[in-house]
């Protein structure tokens, strides 16, 4: 028997950046993200008869990150009292280091195909609950649209919520990739560092707020209120960073010329706001209208970054 | 009559970043400054027969700047009911654009040759007061060596005193000038945008402690604890800047190469730490054993880079 999910990415735009509970994945904030058409990752889980094995496009892993999907199969077995080894095969859709996290997809797919494959009777928020266990943004990927991910206060009430699956927003995304260089701090060691910035605790204390007016600006369709909140958070969780204890950047020279373009384009006219993860891309948020000129204006600053245009991707779907 | 005098300029370790009165240049927090030898301003205040003039380099200003200096000539004269047509000629011994803050030496100077001129009767800390009526830091320009601007209450309560004027502390800074372009948002705008930061008041509330940690680090000789709390300072402000409403920062893209060559220099052994003001370049604090190595990397890296070393300037002088 054969399952395969196929589970797309999310950006977050109230961000996740530090962890209540390490083993668990439980976050110190709520997040809200959106999910995206253009990556994805579909996982398919078969029995074997000689041990796990995990390919990643079709290249077999045996390394640290085959490990992460051993340990994280072997507890939802335990959890759910199953049994067997598995075959796990992945195919990634997502450009290779383009800041966008696969392990949000990766971990939202591997959940689904495990539960489609035990045949367990469960839920979405469920689903998003044991998504989270594997990486915490996979939470999210349960749902196409908006998705917040509420932080809970234990394993069972962390899990996220679809907060408009057919968003009528014109919202999109450019994906500019900037520097294929694998980074040099993990996520995770990077919100380790981060809880030592003096702005951490005020950022926290904020994060209630914050998603509050996040989730209005989804509500009302208020693109300029829903950027300009993206924006703000995502320099909030950048200048945590580089206020640590030493403090860390993972801006690059051209992180801070793609702030400054996002910056000439919007004084030009051009609305568009920038949100940046734990790497040096840079993602645009624009409205349909405006993509082709801002694309034209990344190229031509920007000679070998690739970009690529996203909007609201659905969530998971089975393949079989 | 001519009078004379020299002040140099001084680079803020805990920085000045928010006024709490504009006219009277009160600021929000207090700070405190080394003064370099390498920089420094000569000004002479003579009797005119023709108007007030301002020569600045040999060439006469007309334009704001001017404004500038005849608007606190005048605020000056009403104080002490002098009265006079005057000519300046002052002497910027400081790199055009080097990031140090030429206002500095220039409106302690002036303040200073002002008292001299008129031969009033001031001492140093009411000489300090005067000189933060022309520019905020050049309050702390009337001492040498490591100076302190108590913030106060009001105007007459705000000046700077002298922490250590003959330091013993094996501190050295060497001004990396990376980008020659004026800064696009002055000081005084930039002060202004700071404010609207959700991580403004949270600074300010960490000054007081913040002062307290290094005046003990001045006192201790602790050239570590002051490196670690200059570098701490200085991302604060300019986490500050990125976080206002809208953000804004006055990085380049090669500010973010030399933080991290600083990061490099210093995970290799040569301990060293970053300040920077409102622009671009990067002051490097080292010990005198790591100048010529610590220089030797940047030029490698910045191939157009100026730098000077700089140390321990003194306080006010007369050169008449």
């Amino acid at each position: 028997m054969t399952k395969t999910a196929r589970a797309h990415t999310n950006i977050a735009l109230i961000k996740y950046w530090g962890k209540a509970d390490e083993q668990l994945r439980l976050p110190l904030m709520s997040s809200l993200s959106m999910t995206l058409d253009e990556f994805y990752t579909d996982t398919q889980i078969t029995a074997s008869h000689s041990g796990n094995h995990f390919f990643l496009n079709d290249i077999e892993q045996t390394g640290s990150s085959a490990q992460r999907v051993f340990t994280y199969l072997k507890k939802l077995q335990v959890q759910f009292k199953v049994t067997g080894e598995l075959t796990v095969k992945s195919t990634n859709h997502v450009p290779t280091a383009a800041g966008l996290a696969s392990s949000s997809s990766a971990f939202a797919a591997l959940a689904a195909a495990f539960c489609a494959y035990y045949k367990l009777q469960v839920d979405r928020r469920e689903l998003s609950r044991l998504a989270r266990l594997g990486s915490g943004s996979a939470s999210r990927s349960i749902y196409g649209g908006f998705a917040v991910w509420q932080k809970g206060t234990d394993d069972l009430t962390s899990y996220a919520y679809a907060l408009n699956e057919k968003p009528q927003m014109d919202l999109h995304l450019l994906a500019i990739e900037l520097n294929q260089c694998p980074k040099k701090l993990s996520s995770t060691g990077g919100m380790k560092q981060a809880k030592s910035s003096p702005f951490f605790k005020p950022w926290l204390a904020r994060n209630q707020e914050e998603l509050r007016q996040m989730i209005a600006a989804v509500k009302n369709n208020d693109f300029t209120c829903l950027g300009q909140l993206a924006e703000l958070n995502a320099s909030e969780m950048h200048a945590i960073n580089l206020t640590a204890q030493p403090g860390f950047t993972y801006f690059e020279p051209d992180t801070i010329k793609a702030i400054k373009l996002v910056n000439q384009l919007r004084t030009a006219g051009l609305e568009c706001y920038y949100t940046i993860d734990a790497g040096p891309n840079v993602k645009v948020l624009c409205q349909l209208r405006n993509v082709k000129e801002i694309t034209n204006s990344f190229v031509s600053e920007f000679k070998n970054a690739k970009i690529v245009h996203a909007s609201f991707g659905p969530g998971i779907s089975y393949l079989d």
